[in-house]
């Protein structure tokens, strides 16, 4: 039997570790809070990046490269930037070792000492405006629509794999306009381009909103949010996607001369996704048996075991194996043959259903004299026979099904997992019994928000962009409000 | 028109700075010896990564991520590898910016020292061999073929634009078997897959060779490489993949049970090429006009170019290239129509040909009325009218000779500046007044080698694969020497 995983009801957050271990998507390193990705699970982020990239592409972006390392005072240029993003950082100090005079290895050169430390990223705003003040001087360079996929550190004081780790790989779209307007509708764009990917190929459903002040981004003049739901009732921000205003441009002087040759300064937008999207990934769709994955970005779609008893039996099934597999991979479908004989087919099932393959397919001597094989599909667990007869094109829809049994799936739970409330009551009630979104009136600032935090640990997770405008009052305080935004306990 | 750069003959070194920056692959960046690849060149990269990728996978490579930064101890676990690497290197020792008291920004929190210091990876041998004794028990977990993109940092003292920078991307393979002779199959491999990579895709012809002990990888039981001639007779080491023997299971305590259950050491390769390779593929093959890119890789194929006097005359070009783009486009072709009215057409060309672009088309009305097209290709500046009947195989035959023609031109340039000397005279001569590959016996000693190194700057780039035994006296002692060796002056 494959390794046994603790189940979601007897330790949701152990459930989850070993999901990503024991489903070979990430390992722990040597490094405190930073992780190793492993083959399987870099196969599954590689299967999102190029998606990301193709919409990135098709929506005009181009991609290059900026230097990892952020010179100490450029950090300090933004003052909101600052606050939020030099704490927890990385610091480069001295560029070289020399052998330990005391023969312990190597120590740190106090003479290499660099003048001014360097930050290694967190975000690159800082390095990247202060280049693009030497790539804009008139309209007609404008937009710049840059991204770039790289990793990144935030020194973060409790990690977890995939959700919070000190290193992760992400990309971060940066770009520049001549006018606010062609910026904001950048950054709704952008936002749209993730809304659609969590939900078309990731089968996450998402919420999209705006952030309230005191969640923004640091340096941000807004902050739009894509929010899905686990299946724990929290809630996690999978994508933001910035409305910047001026404040780079202003923070690095950069400026643009118009039609009219007067010189202004560019307006900005920034969007990020990251590794974190795994770890969403997993925890909206996976069970107690281990990973689901939606077959769009699985590494895997099909996986097919032969079950024989002698070399007799294993080479007439070979045979049979060799031509669906082809017929897969014609249609473009992931397929791998398991044919290790030191395991038995019942382990192999466990295996790959702890791996999340949507597809098993299943023969042996019976099925190939009936001219069937059978098929297992992951996230049903529904077994059936089926005839080998166009297999391929079954299967092709199959996978297509999966991919939105799957999605539905979790979008009724999450439907299921918002709730209005009216009262200060109700909304404790609902966080702490039911989980999931709750839907409450806020007198709209920042004071009652860190108490509804304080009291409870609940955060506006966005007020919703396609938000009914609705007379009310704040759940707290009973002041007069406008509109209902969503609250949840979250990542 | 486009900005001019400076000629080859005057000054080699501008020439190379003048393409990179004016032809817009890469800038300076505000941090010290780290550059920033832009857009157009990392579209360049991208088509090589993407091509090297999917070679990799087709010798049954796997991708994984690995972190960052690596314990400052790991470097010092092998001997010559911690001479090698830990010397020159970017060292995080703290974890937390602080506000200034003074109010100066932010300063280093003193109180935020990591107990270890980290160091930002130079290449990952250590925190992957770490990482690989968690994941070898037995033979049946090798062989593993790992590869890894991503950023390193060598703090180098003399930086030049993708050729020497501080930080760079690459790709890092590394693979772990159960006998020296699989390894050592592996390493030959990828050598090969480079070769084919650099000859096939780059359009330049390489040497493969071992190094001798001297230019050894710092670590490596032996270093195999691939040699490329520059245009100003310099050569550059464009790819290396070494046979590392068990020095990294024994430093990190690496080992697996075999088929008799015994233990034994896990025998490692590693291999790697990096953006490096621009820099050759740049100085290879351009010329005082620009960039000459392959069109295997070139981000732009083809450019068209529209000559016309009014609104009328455009609209008719623009309905006859929209099908053009359709046709080229269907044939896979990177194609772009260059239609902005507020430069000339003659600065069109000269920044296209600045860029390096393989193929360019221009269509004025009369070229319309004659159903013809005028063709520019890049490597011979040969200009053609060409029937527009059928054009995207034109071009698409055309864009195969092109890469062709390049590689046979880089082919003739290589082979004619590979110079057998036998005495040292000859030998300095050869070097100072015609450069390239000089072919030489040598006694075989890291001290003569030296002391050659030390009188002429010429280092042996390496002892060829295909090298035919044969006796004679080595150019400085005159002791005997069983082969000849390839010198060269090399970046």
């Amino acid at each position: 039997m494959a390794e046994a995983i603790t189940s979601r009801e007897q330790d949701y957050s152990q459930w989850y570790n070993d999901l990503i271990l024991k489903g070979g998507l990430a390992d722990y390193s040597a490094v405190r809070g930073c992780m190793v990705i492993k083959p399987y699970g870099f196969a599954l982020w590689e299967n999102m990046r190029d998606q990301l990239d193709r919409m990135f592409k098709e929506t005009g972006h181009v991609n290059a490269y900026f230097p990892l390392f952020i010179p100490k005072s450029f950090l300090s240029r933004e003052a909101a930037h600052v606050e939020g993003f030099a704490k927890e950082c990385a610091v480069v100090t001295h560029y070289r070792l020399k052998n330990d005079p005391n023969g312990g290895g190597v120590v740190v050169d106090p003479e290499a000492k660099l003048e001014e430390e360097l930050i290694v990223r967190p975000t690159s705003e800082t390095i990247i405006w202060n280049t693009y003040k030497d790539w804009i001087q008139s309209y007609r360079d404008l937009p710049i629509l840059v991204n770039q996929w790289a990793n990144v550190v935030r020194w973060e004081m409790r990690t977890r794999l995939f959700l919070r780790t000190a290193e992760f790989l992400w990309q971060e779209g940066h770009t520049a306009h001549a006018t606010a307007d062609e910026a904001v509708i950048e950054t709704r764009k952008m936002l749209d381009v993730y809304a659609q990917f969590a939900e078309e190929w990731m089968a996450v459903p998402v919420i999209k909103g705006v952030k309230t002040a005191n969640e923004r981004f640091a340096g941000a003049v807004d902050t739009y949010c894509i929010e899905a739901l686990m299946q724990d009732g929290k809630a996690l921000q999978a994508g933001t996607s910035h409305f910047l205003g001026q404040n780079f441009a202003k923070a690095f002087d950069v400026k643009f001369s118009d039609k009219e040759n007067k010189l202004e300064y560019v307006w900005a937008t920034s969007w990020g996704v990251s590794t974190r999207l795994i770890g969403g990934l997993v925890m909206a769709h996976s069970d107690d048996q281990g990973l689901i994955l939606p077959p769009k970005i699985a590494p895997l779609q099909v996986v097919i075991v032969p079950i024989f008893k002698n070399d007799v039996e294993k080479g007439m099934i070979d045979n049979k194996v060799a031509e669906i597999i082809q017929n897969l991979k014609d249609l473009g479908i992931r397929v791998k043959y398991d044919d290790q004989d030191n395991v038995r087919p019942g382990w192999k099932f466990a295996e790959y259903e702890l791996k999340g393959v949507p597809v098993r397919m299943a023969i042996g001597p019976r099925d190939l004299s009936n001219n069937v094989v059978e098929i297992a599909r992951r996230d049903t667990k529904q077994k059936q026979s089926v005839t080998m007869d166009g297999i391929a094109f079954y299967v092709q829809a199959l996978l297509d099904e999966i991919q939105l049994n799957i999605f539905e799936k979790a979008r009724r739970y999450r439907d299921e997992h918002i709730t209005r409330v009216n009262t200060w009551d109700e909304f404790v009630e609902t966080l702490q019994n039911k989980g999931g979104f709750v839907s409450a009136h806020w007198d709209g600032t920042a004071e009652t928000e860190e108490e509804i935090k304080t009291k409870t640990k609940a955060t506006i997770r966005c007020i919703p962009l396609d938000n009914e405008p609705e007379e009310g009052t704040c759940i707290l305080t009973g002041k007069p409000s406008t509109q209902r935004v969503l609250f949840a306990l979250a990542y």
